[in-house]
């Protein structure tokens, strides 16, 4: 691997310009690439312009203006659709796709790419646009290790390269499960402060205990205590059982209907904990409810 | 406020002996307070006994030991059938009910501590057992401040004590609220480690990124820094509306439904999602969904 100047500021065409690829492209601009940009409305890049970007009349030229095209649409259609305009032209380059998708759309990404001469890669964006550019920003790769290798330089100017194996989907893989940890980790804190906030609790004040200690201290202590006992497949209820919980989680229920606030989160989170005792994982810990997530729902 | 001895060691009767009414007792044993416990069954109460406890036989033998009395079962309607047992002798004492429940229930008890001439005081618990005991364990009391001072220091040897408020329900409240956060972040994370494990990946691998970095400072610093903004009803999407955040969503769905995991959970926060959307959030944040969550669902 070389870390050389020439490398690190290798020109780099971004594709799409949502709050996300806007980021991006500011990034490697930042950092002293040559970068091209094109977008399908095209005013998107004006700011990008006025900073020293190229602007791409055709996506054709922006592909033959770099060696190394990170794409950042809505979905891999989206990227065919796009990257199909300039045919031939494709051959021979690197293409990093950090778009969002599914496990099946990104193996067929591979075959996709190989017919096309293409060298690729798939990658996924874990942080906010705000944070990209920082080494510490979070972004996974997997597929081709040999152009993961040949790019990570390059890839070091928007963020943090976590290379996470040579099977292709596990980039969106992960993305998609870490995402789904953050909607439903958002979903319980937005519904908890819309409970309190039915007694006149502020969110900001609710914060102090929800963010400043309940979060990091017990939530995520918890899991991260456990994850070795949930890969053994023990799930003791010594500590409280899942009959427990679901007394809890009643609890939950009850009080977002008398404060008047949205009750049906809860009804189903209190459905899945009925769901487990049905499974017979009533006397053990609530962490036995990945045995019900490892399955298609109504599959005992 | 007093510190002596005399106050922090008072004599205190523990009723109830979950795990959680268990670690209670042994955490005022651990702190030199002559201890009576009562059980249902009260052969939990052997290794208490054996580390010096008090088992009193009858709930009004339980009762008339101590001067403060610490209830911890599975509800309201529980301790009203247990302590209903010692009748006369529990006016002029003092009755911490550390057990879950609702806010209506918290008023009722208040009501119903008055006209027994009972000193009363709600309380909840935010800690596993095994924390209970450590200072820094997250107890919350709400209602009257006056048996709050009173028992500060007798509490302070379970743990920490956090006064919410002299609204007799804000305990109940912020309880119900952190374990929905809870339940949603728990069911959020197995679901995700369930889901990466698909491919082969264990929970313990998932758990260096999950535990190690998204949750502590993607998800919990996003919330943290967007508490203010809530509250002022302020939902920019400039760094990604809930249309897009409605795309993630259906690659979750998708990638379960392709890995054979559970999409059922994922199918659920796309539809809040499209509700947000329906309700007109589209351009917004995610943290509108705080809207939804301030009604009952079907209420627009």
């Amino acid at each position: 691997m070389t870390n050389s100047t020439e490398q690190d500021h290798a020109p780099v065409t971004v594709i799409g310009l949502g709050p996300m690829g806007l980021a991006l492209a500011g990034a490697f601009l930042d950092h002293g690439h040559t970068t091209t940009v094109w977008n399908r409305s095209p005013r998107k890049a004006d700011d990008l312009v006025a900073k020293g970007a190229h602007r791409a009349e055709t996506v054709t030229d922006a592909v033959t203006a770099s060696s190394v095209l990170v794409v950042c649409v809505k979905d891999y259609e989206a990227m065919y659709g796009i990257l199909g305009q300039a045919g031939d032209a494709l051959a021979g380059r690197t293409l990093i796709n950090l778009g969002s998708g599914t496990p099946e759309e990104a193996r067929e990404a591979v075959a996709w790419a190989a017919e096309r001469g293409i060298h690729y890669l798939d990658g996924a964006i874990m942080v906010p646009p705000f944070a990209v550019g920082n080494p510490e920003a979070v972004f996974l790769y997997s597929g081709s290790k040999t152009v993961f290798d040949a790019q990570q330089a390059t890839l070091s100017s928007v963020g943090g390269t976590t290379f996470l194996g040579d099977d292709p989907i596990l980039a969106v893989l992960y993305n998609t499960a870490l995402l789904g940890l953050m909607y439903s980790t958002l979903n319980g804190y937005l519904h908890a402060a819309a409970l309190v906030g039915t007694a006149g609790v502020e969110v900001a004040k609710f914060a102090e205990i929800a963010n400043g200690w309940f979060l990091p201290s017990v939530v995520n202590a918890y899991l991260g205590a456990n994850a070795a006992e949930i890969d053994k497949g023990e799930y003791s209820g010594a500590q409280g059982s899942m009959e427990m919980n679901l007394t809890a989680l009643e609890h939950i229920v009850r009080s977002s209907e008398e404060q008047g606030a949205d009750a049906e989160l809860p009804r189903q989170m209190k459905a899945l904990a009925e769901r487990a005792i049905s499974a017979g994982y009533g006397p053990n810990s609530y962490m036995a409810v990945i045995e019900l997530f490892k399955k298609p729902a109504g599959n005992a």
